[in-house]
């Protein structure tokens, strides 16, 4: 999409109505999906139409100090009453918009904000934090219960300036309600980037990032957006935070890392200092394909345990593969690549090819290194767009405009993600594909479970699951709660993470209560307790106010 | 001192008797101070004997169950009286043990612990948790106040094993009470190491490294030890907390970020699974020269913002260098170093030797690359010892023996150290070091004051401070605090921090408090009094119990 072309966000799934699948690409969905699960007869469910959706009446009237800033307006009623899961688009084709937000407020500066505050606070009214909306984890969702008079969504979309580019240090002051591509536009000029490039990127904000612990472009070393933290300002129910803009320090817990995370639940994140890295010049990028997926893995670790610090790293198995375009279902496939400012890359990438050989990694020809050099999530159109990674790439950026009409279809299409040790990843990964598998074939007579990596550390990779299974129409809720629940089980009993980069929100929660350390979330309380008092921010997610 | 030798721990202050300066060593630093100050007639002050000092009397008893666990004996009490900062030194030189602890106590497991923390909370009694007494602001002092009936030093010497070594992942499981000697021999057979070598690495532990953000070997990228725990259990007066053991994650803030420079205020830290390091094989290093400073730190950005992430890329002023035999005061001077298990390391230090020549970086003749990459604090014996680096570890190791007997000169001899952005660094430096210049002369009519970079970040450098000045005996204190309130106001309000790695302790505290964001107090004390409610975990750090 251009800049100036017409952009219409939809109110009832993912991005905007101009990017939404073809006549063509539906009817080649439809075709896909009957060979693939042997169905006939697959049709995609008109999207709802705004006239035809009824919204509860609004519960709260804002104070006339706020009316000018807080809407009732049907379409941002309905656009802000859902995240962007597979569940959101099943309930919103469902017409189901019962959990809409009273009101929507767009705050202009930070007194805006924490007045929206005080009256939250003075009357029990939830205050949901909305950045792009594009939460997987019903993170901006308010379902919040009889216990409070109302919500509001708070939708932080004015704050939508870089403020300050200090080239020196390469970093910048940035408003939260930037979104991704508005940020890159502005840092551009300056030759800086901050490369954060999560599938959403178009359709989320750097606040949402933050809040959310966001996982970005690079596949190694600076994994979430928590290292790019330089300093990180917000509003809470009972004054400002602001830390010092500092590179590094050992001066207590850090504050920084106590907003990075807390999903809305401790305060509006309005700004932050963001460290920032120079546009790439030099690039070096391969495919490799491997015999199977946990040669592939294996070869991941010897690269991260080498110290070489790849900008893309990523493993697809066969499935996943296949799925995306990438190769025939025959083989694992490695997305490797390495950037630099600075640099010539060609001993990182060397090196980082012998390990891949080691674990029978091959480069296929006419995909010779230097190529393919594009990387999950990236933006950047200076990458390679070529080869098995180009063809992933794109794949993965249209995805979930794909998941939309599968929801339509009565598909299940769902993904989860998490992070494990490499002494226990290969367990680990055999039981949660028979506990998926098995789940998913109870529960929809069959269906497709592939894995890929998307982030991995020295001490294990972040795998990341999709589902994909013919559900059927009216019963998909209850079908991926189901199987939500089984993998969440398997998940938390194996001793991986309910998420690496998800967030917690409300879809996950019940399994973040097994994984959180009790004493934590007395701590947490007791923070939450001190910034918020009246327990209004974001209730549901992360922990209950005290 | 080979493992076998006789080991006598000073109990007044740094290190062990057996090291202590030989009679030659006194001699020969006392003609140095007399001339760089031009001098005459300085005597170093005889060590305290443990027969002159006198105690309070304890003002506590423990209860049966506990009494085989703590001691009353002198020399342990004396011995944990004080960390090992330069007015810790100096108070014990003067004889004055007032704060020392009631009781020591040398928990065997868990269980003792949260005894110890169940009677302290009970009888109003403060807990003051002990690794290995090399604090340098006060962490594990006594001074409690007389809100306490009470005070007994945990001391975490029991909890000395290494549980458990993942090869696959290159983690291990460790009790929190191991000192750094111990901790690396019992993961050398294995051919890993942490890799976290403080100056203070033989006297201190790794619950000390987690509970005040230690910063180690690498000056960039892993600079504290945060980025090394997977996961950490510890002992709270509401419980035991248990983090999952995961790579890493992104559900809710980091339990983990919290108990990481908690300083003993919000548990006692028991054991933590931890990152690993392969023992490198590989190795590049070189000694550059600079004909000024300021040129060197240009390198050094230039080098950190190429993302080369090397181990050792410190650098000390003309001062630091001429006070550590590492150059004659003309030049300042690079540490550079870069290590791996896995490859050779031309490339990375060709680039990096250009970044310096950019700058007027040039390596001495006779100093050739490679022959030189000891890195600071580096006890890892394989590494180079010649050459620059090699004449500034065995200064840099040993300098704490060195500043124990100029406290008993009657000098001033103390360091401070912080972290700025690259933006603000040569006014900050100028600053810094104008207004310490200036109330050095102003009370000690005399003195030099030295810089050294101990870490880098790409968006700016962690400078290092040394005073050292000719004091008066018997007004040392009240000269340092004069000192220390002018260079702490200075950093406070040039934006720095408090501390980039020594931790905040007693002796940081009111500057720390005008460093934290009011909110994240506010929420620090929340916090606490969820786990701390009787506000007996070490009274006087961080922040004051609600």
């Amino acid at each position: 999409m251009s800049a100036a072309a017409k952009q219409t966000r939809k109110f009832w799934g993912w991005g905007i109505e101009e990017a939404d699948l073809t006549q063509e690409e539906r009817s080649a969905l439809v075709r896909s999906m009957e060979q693939r699960f042997n169905l006939s007869g697959l049709e995609p469910a008109a999207p709802p139409r705004l006239e035809d959706i009824a919204l509860p009446e609004p519960r709260i009237k804002p104070p006339d100090a706020l009316a000018a800033i807080c809407s009732t307006d049907k379409f941002e009623r309905a656009g802000h009453t859902y995240g962007k899961a597979f569940r959101d688009v099943v309930r919103a084709l469902a017409g189901d918009f019962s959990n809409a937000p009273d009101l929507v407020a767009f705050p202009k500066n930070e007194q805006d904000v924490t007045d929206l505050l005080d009256w939250c606070g003075g009357g029990k009214i939830a205050a949901i934090p909305y950045g792009g909306g594009s939460s997987v984890v019903a993170g901006v969702e308010a379902d919040v219960g009889e216990a409070y008079a109302g919500a509001v969504s708070i939708d932080m979309k004015h704050f939508g300036k870089v403020l300050e580019v200090d080239t020196v240090s390469r970093a910048a002051h940035i408003e939260a309600g930037i979104y991704g591509p508005a940020l890159e536009a502005a840092l551009k000029p300056h030759g800086l980037t901050l490369r954060h490039f999560p599938q959403s990127f178009e359709f989320s904000t750097l606040g949402g990032w933050i809040a959310t612990r966001s996982g970005g472009h690079y596949a190694t070393l600076y994994t979430h957006i928590d290292d790019f933290v330089e300093s990180v300002r917000a509003v809470t129910p009972t004054g400002v935070m602001e830390s010092f803009r500092l590179p590094g320090s050992g001066a207590g817990p850090s504050p920084d890392r106590m907003m990075i995370g807390s999903e809305g639940a401790l305060g509006i994140i309005t700004a932050a200092w963001m460290r920032l890295q120079d546009r790439p010049t030099f690039r070096a990028g391969a495919s490799v394909t491997f015999p199977d997926f946990a040669e592939a893995a294996e070869a991941v670790r010897a690269i991260v345990q080498a110290g070489l610090y790849p900008a893309n790293v990523r493993i697809l198995d066969q499935t996943e593969a296949l799925f995306n375009g990438v190769a025939d279902g025959s083989v694992a496939v490695m997305v490797l690549g390495f950037e630099s400012a600075d640099h010539p890359l060609d001993a990182w990438m060397t090196r980082a090819l012998e390990c891949c050989a080691d674990h029978g990694g091959t480069v296929p020809d006419g995909a010779a290194p230097g190529e393919a050099g594009a990387t999950e999530n990236s933006r950047d159109t200076s990458a390679a767009r070529t080869g098995q990674a180009g063809a992933w790439r794109e794949a993965f950026i249209r995805m979930p405009y794909f998941r939309d009409v599968l929801a339509g279809m009565g598909f299940i299409a769902e993904t989860f993600e998490t992070a494990i040790t490499w002494d226990r990843w290969p367990d680990f990964h055999r039981e949660v594909m028979e506990t998926t598998e098995k789940v998913v074939r109870e529960v929809c007579g069959q269906g497709r479970v592939s894995c890929r990596f998307t982030h991995a550390y020295p001490d294990g990779p972040a795998p990341y699951y999709s589902i994909t299974a013919p559900g059927r129409r009216g019963a998909q809720l209850e079908q991926m709660a189901e199987i939500k629940a089984a993998v969440s089980e398997a998940l938390i009993r194996l001793g991986g993470t309910i998420t690496h980069h998800h967030a917690v929100g409300r879809y996950h929660r019940p399994w973040y209560d097994k994984q959180m350390p009790e004493a934590f979330r007395r701590a947490l309380a007791g923070a939450k307790k001190a910034l918020d008092p009246a327990g209004v921010l974001n209730p549901g997610v992360l922990v209950d106010p005290l």
